[in-house]
Formats: C-alpha cells, structure tokens, sequence
C-alpha cells in the first residue's frame, strides 16, 4: 500500500457499485469502501457489501450507522409499498416512491470526510444515468456540482494541497454495458444484491424497477444472471 | 402552524445557532430544529440544545445519532489537545485542530433531507465568516456552492416545485454584532454553550478559541456574559 494512490467507494452491495469498486481496482487504486446502515428495510444489502469487499480484497471497509427512518419519506425506509410491474417499459419517468431523499448527498458527504482523514483524492461513486431509475441525485450536473461544494467544504481544498474528485465510471454506460465491464474485471455477480424488497428468504422478487433494470441487463449482455428470483 | 413556512434550524446549543434560531423566529418561520450526536467529547453541547429547544417554543426537535469517531481526524471527536490561549489576537489564521473533516457538509446534507420531507424551503445555520475560528465549511463560498448543489439534489429541485434557501444571517456579523442581535430577540444566553473543551463539571475553560471569540464578543457588546468559567 506504500505510496499506492487510495480511492473512497460507495458500496452498497448492488451490481453498479460493486462494478464500480472493480473499476477502481482495476486503475490501481487502494480501495476504501464505506457503506450504510440508515435503516433500509432489508439487511440483504449489507451482506452483499461484506461478501463483495470480501472478495474483493480491499483495504478497509468501513460502516456507517444512522437511521433515515426519523426523517422519512421514501418506501426504502417505510412500510409503503414498492411498486411492481412486468417489463422495463412499464417503468414511468418520475421520482419513484423508492427515491431516498437526499440519500446520495449524505452518503458522499460522509466519503468526503474519510477521503479528507486518509488523504485520498479520489471517491467511485457506481451512480449510472442511462437505467437509472429516475433519481435526482444520480445526473452528472449533480455529481459536478457536489464536487465543486466538496472542494470548497474541506481544509485540504482550502488550504490547496488536495484536489478532490468524483469518479463515476458507469455514468454513460447502460446496464448491458456495466454488466459486460464487470465479468471482464472478473466481479462475480453472484454476491451482488439489486431488489427494492426481497423477500424474506432473501430472494429478488424480480418484479421492481431495479430487478427489471438488472434482468434486461444481463439479456442483453447475453450472460446468465446468477441471482435466483422469487417470481422468474 | 397551519399554512405557516417552515424552516430547518442546525442547532448546536451555541451561540450561534442558538441566535440564528431566534432570527428565523422573528421571521415568523415554524421552526424544526435538528441536532447531531456524533461523538463530539462532551455532552453539554446536546443538553444546551435541548434547553434552547425548549426555550423558543420549537415545533420539532429532532436528533441524529451517528459516530464520526470512526472517521477521525478532529480534536472535537478524539483525544486529541484543543490548544489553549490567553487572547483572541494569539488564535492563527490556519484551519484549527478542532475542525470536523466535512462535519457542515454532513449536517447540511442531513438538514437537505428533512427540508424535502417536511416540504420546506429554507435552511437556517449560523455559521459566520469574521470571528469563526478558521473553518473551511463557514465561508460564504462554500455555502452558496451547497446550496446550488442542493437544487440540483432533490426530487422538490428537480420537479420545480421548490426552492431551497440556505440562510446564514450571522455570516457577516462580529461575535458582538451577533450577541446583540440575539439580546434584542429575547435569547438566554444561559442557557448556550460554546466551550471546546468543558471540564467535568460542565464549566467552560475559557481558553480555547470558542471562549475567547465569546468573551470578547460580550465585552464589545458591552453585556455580562451569563455562563461561569472555570479560569476567569
């Protein structure tokens, strides 16, 4: 690790940020991947970002504990229903319910401080704005305005002897394509986790906007997808 | 508090947020206070929010719970020594040991997601750029920069329906500009807190940056400071 350049990761446990963390590796970075537990209804999440940072062999992989639930207003905090449909295309154009507010804003605002403590310059972040969902804070004016903040926000910016940057290598890329980098960085999909509400036997339901993002993916890729799924 | 604009308040205990508190008040905002336990060495500061909390009558009073000692990098979250001087002209200029790594941006970012919840538009913090000890996260700057990173963050931005204002009305006022606007608006400053480094008995040292800018501010001001100090 001597002298190596270390990058932030975002891990959520998911296919784009575990692709992500791949990437990162791949340029030679020492990876310190940081995830959360704010309360998200299912701890199959988690799990995925253990086994994930597990195989991936990175440096250090730190949690971060709060709970969104006190705040409110998405269904990954709540009891509301995430919605269910049958293909892609059903999908609509809004904010959907599972939209965590300022979610991505507080996860990067956390990475910002460790990077600041390690002396890294660098965050990975697996945010994608092809098959994304319909989140706000996953569009590249986001991502370059929180930048231009970040360094505006920390001693290192201020005093000058840092720059930091946002890396979001899967931003223009469709799922297809995020799946097809990954199984050539060698990313074994099969420890990754992408359902809004497995069930309780831990199985995808494959039927939320984020396992429909996920299958359409992989068919297209022309790769079998290693999850098993509660309704395929 | 039917019909009436809500505001979100960053609420240290301090005396400044505690007189950004009153500002937002007078502007006749319903106001939703928001304190941070992040394993910040003493507790009086959370008890000092709480009293103040109280005092203005606030509609909500929320806590976040989260340990930014397993980030590190701050004399405010370690064992690390706040240094100790005899007269405001001895602080220097550069960034102090007791800044948080990103601690305003984590906050913000916390404060941003119940803005969007709550459905208001106006984020109060009482951060001020003359007599601030040296943070990063108190200039101007910075603040603008959130605040546009802010608009561009939320399903409220991105559909259009609302506008998020990020109020610093401390920030170009002296500690003794500040003391006085806070006496007029009915402020007890009693029951605020400002020490870095309180002793075991909850008595402020008087020593540390935050002490010095306090005491010189209400002898400017021309008004006793209420609180005891420990070697004064």
């Amino acid at each position: 690790m001597n002298g190596r350049k270390k990058a932030v990761i975002l891990l959520s446990g998911g296919l784009d940020s575990s692709t992500a963390l791949a990437v990162a590796r791949s340029e030679d970075y020492g990876i310190y991947a940081m995830s959360f537990r704010y309360g998200q209804r299912h701890s199959v999440e988690i799990e995925s970002a253990r086994r994930i940072a597990t195989a991936m062999a990175v440096e250090k992989h730190l949690f971060v504990d709060f709970d969104l639930r006190t705040i409110g207003g998405s269904a990954l905090t709540s009891e509301l229903e995430v919605p269910k449909q049958r293909t892609v295309d059903e999908i609509d154009g809004g904010v959907p319910v599972t939209y965590v507010p300022a979610r991505n804003t507080i996860f990067l605002s956390f990475a910002l401080a460790w990077a600041e403590v390690l002396g890294a310059q660098d965050i990975f972040l697996g945010v994608n704005a092809l098959d994304y969902s319909g989140y706000p804070d996953c569009r590249p004016e986001y991502i370059e305005a929180f930048e231009r903040m970040a360094n505006l926000a920390t001693r290192a910016g201020v005093e000058g002897y840092m720059r930091l940057k946002i890396h979001t290598p899967l931003i223009a890329m469709t799922k297809c394509e995020i799946i097809k980098t990954g199984l050539q960085l060698g990313v074994d999909y099969s420890l990754t986790h992408s359902c809004y509400d497995p069930g309780a036997d831990g199985l995808a339901c494959g039927l939320c906007d984020s396992c429909l993002l996920r299958l359409k993916g992989f068919a297209e890729a022309g790769a079998p997808d290693p999850l098993s799924y509660a309704t395929r």
